[in-house]
């Protein structure tokens, strides 16, 4: 009763430095390097995502803890805030914006992030995971599936937004990892679909007719690792992985995937792709091979196939320097390309804080 | 003499890092739940304001104080920066932006932040202030009233850009809280008001014609507390409120607000708006009941009420769960609804970090 | 072995912290205050940039760092993210974004940032370079150059994205500073030039012909130092300057600088501009003052003059007041006005942190 009225909104504003101190952490990472396109001026350009984050855990006793992420994302090479196609600007919290708990029971987290079936093919890709050209993260590892349709032009291809996540604790080496979205409307351009573009299938900024989910069960046992995982988006496209690896040396990873996608949905033809994706990692020193080939097909297309190969030196834990060479065939390899053989080169350092 | 020219570039890089550790505190919370409202499908989304902020105090000696605030406000469902009516993208630091000295004379403030009117009101308002359609401070608790109308479509209705705030010591349970903001213009939208739309009352981007300000005086006196306020904003509309709360028991405290608005300068009619809200929050253990019932009358319409009750449970001093159901009649009850009773439900979490 | 496969996500997530605190400096300033400027009313405004920013230093072993700085810049009277000409919004991370190593050779970063002429000039403009119309430096010290005319509207004018900088150590006195960009497009608005409206000499998000660079040459001997830059941007308008500085007392700093351009490559005429700015800084106790006059000429355009005197108070390192008066005649003075005279004052404070 010493302190002023005012002073709650003061002591808002200046106390509670002590936790503040010790409960949220920063993180994030600069990638940047020169990347080269065949049917393009030489760059500079990212290979990774560039990330700046704020998480903390809170430990509420009896092992249950309370737990936030929010994961900015940006453009290094002009400052921006990261833009999807386009050039449309990404929401601020791009990386993830959750909130949630974690006990005996697992995690739970709330908001919008990486899908259970995108955050755990990551380990089964020989570029773990990044959306590079050079890895097979953002097509071949997913059969050309979008996670989000129905987000604003430009969105992430692979988080669900107004998400319940729930990670299982691990059992026996298995793991369930789901996500269920709202049907709720998050303004997307109108989705023509089946439809016409005076009554497309999905108007602007609609509700989804079902919820959108997405299932991962993860089994571990030694050097080895499987995943069997299915979603479905707000448009009703399915896909569907198998995925494996397994450590046939402390130093070299090998890992595969296969995956379908259903598009049927939408789509009177073309709607059924196939893709498969065959890697490895193998560690010299401080040097790390990367190596992958893969292929999609979308029925009646023209199969798209990948080969990349690539070399990461590190100078520390945090920092290492990088090349990438890979090569895309197709028609066309990369949209909005015409080409239909593309080669990508990338050489680049990668900092994380 | 020992470091190069752009050394001085280089150290305002990589130099001064002993003070920053010290002197800048993060901080923030999440707020997400699954809300639903009658005429709409289940939802996640969040009751409080979700804020992500920066904040500092340099001892300037002689109790002096330098004092500074930065506050980023988002939607965590959608990892969006925050937006408002029409999915308007906010200002980057919606929350505050805000630099001052602090000292025996109070604290003298230049920025963007909430008025003293709307800050103080924070106090006298069952749901501690958040602006969710659970609590009444967003529409009862200041009559309807806006503080900035000539901001970019989507801002804040509750702040003033372009202003000086003082904040007087308490002198025998008296305080002081002064806002005023220059005329200058800030990006708004043609306001219609008492012209046309050929010409509006305040076209866009325009300066006003008089100074806003906001003025509110408290008093405490051991378990009770008032306020007077008063505010006039950019278009001339005017509001003053009379508040006050006392604590019962120490674990009981009831509070009512009423509050007027003058909209005259701006409506040839319906410009008088008369409102009132009585609330109550009771602990019990952990658990915190909050209820509040409230009703605004627009001259020559029909009355608006509304009903709320909500319980929160602390897990731990910075995280709660809690649990809303409000009632809301009138018409429309809330635009751009056209029902006249709507029902708003949320159960979520809150954390602060 | 012991974690589960999502657990690396999760990792990803919440471990690091130990890193993550210690790497991770956060720093910045807020600078606002009372501006007049003769054809406005009285206004709440900024007399520096105002940042908030995050940077760190990894130390590799032998000498060899990883650094990276991100700089976010914001205007404090409206809480928006920095705003250019015509009210743009200018990138996220405007200050810089920028990812490197440093050691024995020097530094060499990748990403956005000034030029290494804008960086270096910094040092010999008496109001320390900030780009407020009482400084000289976004104006008459670099007469009247843009550094990156094909970056999207409202953009930043002493940038350079997409490049690549080098500072070299420093060899008796000498120090070496350049920065190349690439030729990559990054959404301009179409540049008339020597074109006509229906057919730029450079269209919209169009590539660079050449790559833009920035060069400078600074030598330092005792209390006097002196630059020789070079510049050409991407529209291949160059820019050259000469620069000194010599403290006559250790409290007192005089410095001046030669600064001409050539825009001949898109304009028919006018091309031809001339600057010279000479400049004090005199420090007395607390106190610092600050004064300096210049001229800009374009060829076949009436002259550009401006006065200014500046004092500026401190009440620790990180914390003055200041007090500015300029006055800037010629034809017109400051865009879109069309006075010919314009004064500005300026009373405010500066906060860093």
């Amino acid at each position: 009763m010493k302190k002023s009225l005012l002073a709650v909104a003061l002591l808002g504003a200046f106390a509670g430095a002590a936790h503040a101190q010790s409960s949220v952490q920063i993180y994030g990472n600069l990638d940047l390097g020169l990347v080269k396109r065949t049917d393009q001026s030489l760059n500079i350009g990212k290979r990774a995502n560039n990330t700046l984050g704020f998480k903390g855990v809170e430990d509420l006793g009896n092992g249950l803890k309370a737990i936030f992420q929010l994961e900015m994302r940006y453009e290094p090479d002009t400052g921006a805030n990261e833009t999807g196609s386009n050039g449309y600007q990404r929401p601020l919290f791009q990386g993830q914006s959750r909130v949630g708990l974690s006990g005996d029971f697992g995690t739970v987290r709330v908001g919008r992030g990486l899908t259970a079936f995108q955050e755990s093919s990551i380990a089964f890709e020989p570029w773990h995971g990044i959306p590079s050209p050079q890895g097979f993260q953002a097509d071949l590892a997913v059969a050309g599936y979008t996670s989000d349709p129905l987000s604003p032009t430009g969105n992430s291809a692979n988080r669900f937004s107004n998400a319940v996540f729930y990670n299982s604790p691990e059992w026996m080496g298995l793991q369930l990892n789901t996500t269920i979205a709202t049907k709720e409307a998050n303004g997307n351009a109108a989705f023509i679909g089946r439809g016409t573009a005076a009554a497309p299938q999905y108007p602007a900024n609609t509700t989804s007719q079902t919820n959108p989910y997405s299932i991962s069960v993860t089994y571990r046992n030694g050097p080895g690792a499987l995943m069997l995982a299915a979603e479905r988006n707000a448009v009703e496209s399915k896909v569907a992985s198998f995925a494996g690896s397994v450590y046939v040396m402390p130093e070299t990873k090998l890992m595969f995937s296969i995956t379908r996608q259903d598009q049927e949905h939408t789509r009177p033809f073309n709607y059924d792709t196939k893709a498969w994706v065959i890697g490895a990692n193998h560690q010299i020193g401080n040097g790390k091979i990367l190596a992958g080939v893969g292929m999609k097909h979308v029925d009646g297309m023209e199969k798209v196939k990948q080969f990349s190969l690539g070399y990461e030196y590190a100078l520390s834990k945090r920092t290492y320097l990088y090349a990438d060479f890979s090569n895309k065939k197709g028609a066309p390899a990369i949209a909005p390309s015409t080409q239909t053989s593309i080669n990508h080169y990338a050489l680049g350092v990668f900092h994380s804080f």
